[in-house]
């Protein structure tokens, strides 16, 4: 998705070999124009999935979930990483570790929002280990429903996350895929690189 | 706002005399249309206020606020509830207690997002004790910015929230005032009553 890879090679800022910081338009100040667009592209890659629900998580992953959902005129749902004195019955959880921020949180849903029809499209902003990706699948099956994808921002594919999804079967769709961030550049992956990855 | 009050009347639950449930259309799943209409409302609302900027928080706020900023065609910055190892430097902060969460965290925004000579409009999810509202506008002061208003999703206005901001000389948007729960029941306030309040 070209603008979305004009906008990380503008504002992004690597501030380490496995660090990229987006805060000026993905994770803490939002672009709402570039968010419809994504939302609009996700649609079109998964139109014929016939997802019914998205899942996401707080709170990075609300905007371009939202949009997305918008897009296949479905709800969106996004996981607590922690439980709220008024969500507490009847959750299904799972835990995720975040080596950027170095805690685990145990995430939750509750568990009216996901039947066991349902197939859902799992959207986050980042894709790196691939815990949160995880954990949210695992929060589908426990709801008896169907992963019917991932879709993703912005993926490392320098990490093992999106290698570990798709060797497991996962149709995961990333609309920016970076191979380093090494010498404080961003790389993508190239068309061909992706063809074949 | 309507439609607004009809979704709260036929989803929300009324968990005791001071909290309203909502959680299948606003704070976890989340209505992608409903949130289209709102943010036009808030757009409407607010479109003579030269709004350069909508603030809102983490989590709930940000559904709402990137769809008010869609309309008013500016960027959505949200605040985080706790410091994340990514955002550490050149914080404007302020402390937030939440007597529905019984918690209270530090909220901050990066110093870089809001500039002396923006308007911001404030969007929150709930008003009820205003302590939200109110770190965020100190947030605001603290950039030397100005605040142009807070829109709000629902208020409660038997807490005193609404009336401490209005009694400041805030411009306050409530798009559904709810003057009671009690019985298990949602009151709204009637128009007179608004008319005069």
């Amino acid at each position: 998705m070209d603008l979305l890879k004009q906008k990380i090679q503008s504002e992004g800022k690597v501030l380490s070999n496995q660090v990229l910081k987006v805060d000026s338009f993905l994770n803490h100040q939002i672009d709402p124009v570039l968010m419809v667009e994504i939302g609009k592209e996700f649609a079109r890659r998964f139109q014929s999935e016939r997802i019914t629900k998205v899942l996401t998580i707080e709170s990075s992953g609300i905007a371009p979930g939202l949009m997305a959902a918008l897009e296949l005129q479905v709800p969106v749902v996004f996981a607590r990483k922690r439980k709220s004195l008024t969500l507490v019955n009847d959750l299904l959880t799972a835990t995720v570790h975040s080596f950027t921020k170095n805690e685990t949180n145990e995430i939750s849903v509750s568990s009216k929002f996901i039947a066991s029809d349902d197939r859902v499209l799992v959207i986050d902003d980042f894709l790196a280990n691939g815990q949160a990706a995880l954990g949210l699948a695992e929060i589908v099956n426990q709801a008896g429903a169907e992963v019917a994808g991932f879709g993703i921002v912005i993926e490392k594919s320098f990490q093992e996350g999106g290698q570990s999804l798709r060797e497991k079967g996962y149709k995961v769709e990333s609309l920016a895929r970076i191979s380093s961030l090494e010498n404080g550049e961003v790389a993508f992956l190239e068309e061909l690189e992706v063809a074949l990855s």
